[in-house]
Order: C-alpha cells, then sequence, then structure tokens
C-alpha cells in the first residue's frame, strides 16, 4: 500500500501529492514544523506541540493557520488511514504561496503532514550512550530563529554532518557566548552534585516538548532542578548527561569528542528518568483513551 | 501567456510545474539560489553567479550540480520561451529529495528557474534614496550560512518586516561582534575621506556579485579601496554611503533609523559610480554579443 499524505485538507497518496513551485518553503524556508509521536495511535504532549507551533508562527508573522481541532482531526485520521500506531509524525506548516521576498499576507498558509512507522532507538542506543561532537556552528543569540522550530535547519544538518565526520552520533552547538545549547535535534541536560541542569530558554535552544516533560518529571520526584547555562568544561566534569527529543526520549550522553562525561557511561538518573518518561506516557495515553 | 517555468529539464507552464512532497528545500530549507539580471536579454556576471552557486553547493555538500553549461542554456532558452529581454531570474538548486534529517547522497539535485520582467527601480528612489532601520537580529559569525545564499531565509525576511515597521526601505544587519555586516538583500558601502569601504568577505556577509563589480570599478578609476569593518557610529559619520544587489544595482543609502548619513542626500561618488556601473553593463553586454 502506498503511504498517504495529507497537503490542505486533502488525504492522497504520496506520489500524487503536488506541491506548486511558489510554495515558500522551497524558495525562502518560509514556514515551521513539528515533529510528534504517536504510542498506541495516541500523540504524545499534541497541545503543546500546537502550542509551540503556535508561538512559532507568530514570530514568523504567519496567518492565518488552521484551527488546532483540525490539525489534530487531521493527524488522526491521517494515522488511521495509513495503520499506524506507533509512528512519528511531521506536520511542516507553510507561508502563504508567493515568489516575492516580502510576503502579501492575504494568502492562505499550506499544511503538509506525513507519518511514518517508528518503534524506539535500539536498546544498545541506550546502553552504551551517544558521543557527541562540539562543532564549529553556534547558535545565534540575536535571532528569533534560535527558540523556534522553522524549516530553516541547515546549521542542524551542516553540524550533524561534522557529527558524523567525527565519529559522533550527535553535534553539541554552544551558543554566541561559549555556553552549552543544544543538540542539532535534541536539548541537553548535565546532572552536578544531584542537580539536573539544563540550559535555559533563552540561551539559543528550540524549548523541547520532551524537555518540558523531564523538568516536570524530576521536580515530581524532588529532584533539584536549574535552568541556568553552563560551558563544554562544566559539562565534562559533570556526573552524568543526556539529550532529549521526541523520538529518542532520553537517551544518555557518554563523550564529548574523546572525552569522557562523568564516567563515561550511562547514569543512574538518566535511567531512571527514562523510566518515569516512559510511565509518563503510559499514564497519559490511558487517560486520553 | 502563461509564464514558462524550468523545472529538472522541462519547460512548462507555471501551474503544471509539480513539486514532491519530499523536495529537502520544503522540509528543510536545503538548498541554494541565486537572483540576476538580464539586460537586452544577457544575464549580466552569470560566471560569477555560477561561480558563487558552485561554493555554496561546495559548503552544503550538494551533489551532483547540473553543469554550468546546462544552466547557462536553460536559462537563456527560459528567456526566450518568456519573450524576456530586461529581467530578474531567479535559478534555486535544491538537495536531493529525501525526508530523513540525514540526506542520502544518491539522489540527483533539483533545479527550478523562473523569470520575470524586470526594468529598473524608480529614478526617485535613486533621487531621494534608501532609508535603513537597524534590526534586532545580527549575522552569525560562527555559521556558514552567513557567507552563502542559501534558501535559509528567513532572517532577512524578518528583518525587512522590522525595516518596514520602522518605514525603512532596507534593513541593517550588524554581525555577532557589533560590525556593520549588510542589508537584508543588499551589501553595503561608505565613502570615508575618499576611500570606499565595505565589510570585508569575512564579516558575515553574502559577498556579493554586485559588490565584486564596484569593487573593481572603484580601483579601475584609482580610487582607494578598503575591505574593512566598520561601526554603526562611523557609518553615520561617513561623507555618503550605498547599498548594491543585483536588481537595483547602486542605490544611495542616506538614513539610518532618524539619523542621517553624511549630509541625508544621495552622495556623487555614489552617483558616479552607478553611471560607471551602467557602462559596465553596456560593455560586457557588447562583447558577449
Amino acid at each position: 500500500m502506498e503511504r498517504i499524505l495529507y497537503y490542505n485538507g486533502v488525504f492522497a497518496p504520496e506520489n500524487s501529492v503536488s506541491i506548486t513551485p511558489f510554495n515558500r518553503g522551497l524558495l525562502y524556508g518560509d514556514g515551521l514544523f513539528e515533529t510528534m509521536r504517536a504510542y498506541s495511535g495516541r500523540v504524545f504532549r499534541f497541545a503543546q506541540h500546537l502550542n509551540r507551533l503556535a508561538e512559532g508562527l507568530q514570530v514568523l508573522r504567519i496567518e492565518p493557520c488552521p484551527p488546532a481541532a483540525d490539525i489534530e482531526r487531521a493527524v488522526y485520521e491521517l494515522l488511521d488511514r495509513n495503520k499506524l500506531s506507533d509512528a512519528s509524525i511531521r506536520l511542516t506548516l507553510f507561508r502563504g504561496d508567493g515568489e516575492g521576498f516580502e510576503p502579501q499576507n492575504d494568502r492562505a498558509s499550506s499544511l503538509l503532514i506525513s507519518a511514518r512507522q517508528f518503534g524506539n532507538y535500539r536498546a544498545e542506543d541506550y546502553a552504551q550512550g551517544f558521543r557527541v561532537h562540539m562543532v564549529f556552528m553556534r547558535r545565534n543569540l540575536y535571532s528569533p530563529l534560535s527558540r523556534i522550530k522553522s524549516i530553516n535547519y541547515l546549521d542542524n544538518i551542516l553540524g550533524r554532518f561534522e557529527a558524523r565526520d567525527n565519529n559522533a552520533q550527535e553535534a553539541l552547538f554552544l551558543n554566541s557566548n561559549g555556553w552549552v545549547a543544544e543538540g542539532a535535534t535534541a536539548n541537553i541536560f548535565m546532572l552536578k552534585n544531584k542537580t539536573l541542569i539544563t540550559p535555559p530558554a533563552d540561551a539559543g535552544i528550540l524549548p523541547g516538548i520532551t524537555r518540558a516533560a523531564v523538568l516536570e518529571i524530576a521536580r515530581s520526584i524532588n529532584r533539584e532542578v536549574q535552568e541556568q547555562t553552563f560551558s563544554p568544561e562544566e559539562l565534562l566534569r559533570s556526573d552524568e548527561a543526556f539529550l532529549t527529543n521526541s523520538l529518542m526520549e532520553i537517551m544518555p550522553l557518554v563523550m564529548v569528542d574523546e572525552r569522557p562525561v562523568g564516567s563515561g557511561i550511562p547514569g543512574p538518573l538518566t535511567r531512571a528518568l527514562h523510566q518515569h518518561y516512559r510511565e509518563l506516557v503510559e499514564k497519559e495515553l490511558q487517560q486520553s483513551i
């Protein structure tokens, strides 16, 4: 069966979806996206993803946007039509078509949704943890693009290239002030003297939905939590560290280039938080049915 | 007559060109573009535009790219088919299709070319000069994207919004170190004590084709030229200033926000250089026939 996509109100086989050459995504990367995960047919923290999308739309001055309820309905129908239960879902919203550099705001925005089967990262990834490579690129504190999930995504792609060149699974981006910011597609946490620390929202990061869930979990188990900047050296001297995003959830971070983070093996709090995270997913899944 | 576009080897009416939803421009802004100007049916400095495109492809690791001769042929056939003589031409090159964040490099890149009638900016624009607004966003010295013309173009769009909000025609971007870099779609020059000064290529700028032509012209008339950084205050204290790009050529810059640049009116060197620029265009046009 050919995969079905959603585009502007229509469900169609992927090879019959046709985008005009005036889509501003093509011309200027003028749009936003979200990557979400469905467990047993339910999207985890759907409302939070849609809120983040709405914030991005405001930053980019894109309007109007389809109502959240319509987007939700479309995503669930897409999962149904593709007979998907555990899936990664990508939702891309483009500013209304137009060739000119300065947009005409009377054009309706376009919405593309795709979904594919997604299970879990491999057990050995979690057992071994990820290595990161500190890349040349830095997050620009002087651009609102650092805090929204726009399709201006080339820095991340180049960062991942550089990481792969250096035998690492993920890139480590500093921000323009030299503090640790995030990965190409992940937020970062470290544990230091029993306190869980992650860079704050204004440190040139995309505030992840998984990041927010981890902060919630840590507080709920009375773990001290700080949102504050730290240096790459502090990261190396931490007790343990991990990366988060919707697809990999909570991935141990064990090396920065050739140097171990803490003892260089996945840490006990990382494992415990991942266990709590899966319980949270399970709990919210039950509540939503 | 409906306008004809070129897409991957085919000339077709614009409404019948169809792009797949897996084009990486749509998904990640993963591509490059060039905006060129044709005078009397000849593209000015075509080779330089194609060289810049090739440099961008190398930075993004996009390959293979169609040979320069094929691109040239396609552009001229497109002008013919649209009966265009004085035109602006946009060429967009996308990395090979693929949904995954990390690209598969065995897919061929895609090339989209469009052209439209373009005369000149209005005489009163040149007579009055442009006002710029110094925007919040800064060019990221820690990203190679600052020096290539990628379709990650949102900073420029947001900068232009901010400029329009402030009654200016163009944005003025500083770089992350606080030096003057460029406009949203233009390079910047100032004249100080008879020396023509423009930010160097490594100052977080896109090295413009028009910028290079202006440097050439200034040297050919024995004008002292420096590529060096300067501050917004130095710009205000300059004798005159101007903006350059392929479409507006050389546009006087007369105000930064509410403050005049030099005497606040278009300067004599700006006018003389524009005259020389048009002569250069004419000369190269003659040679190319």
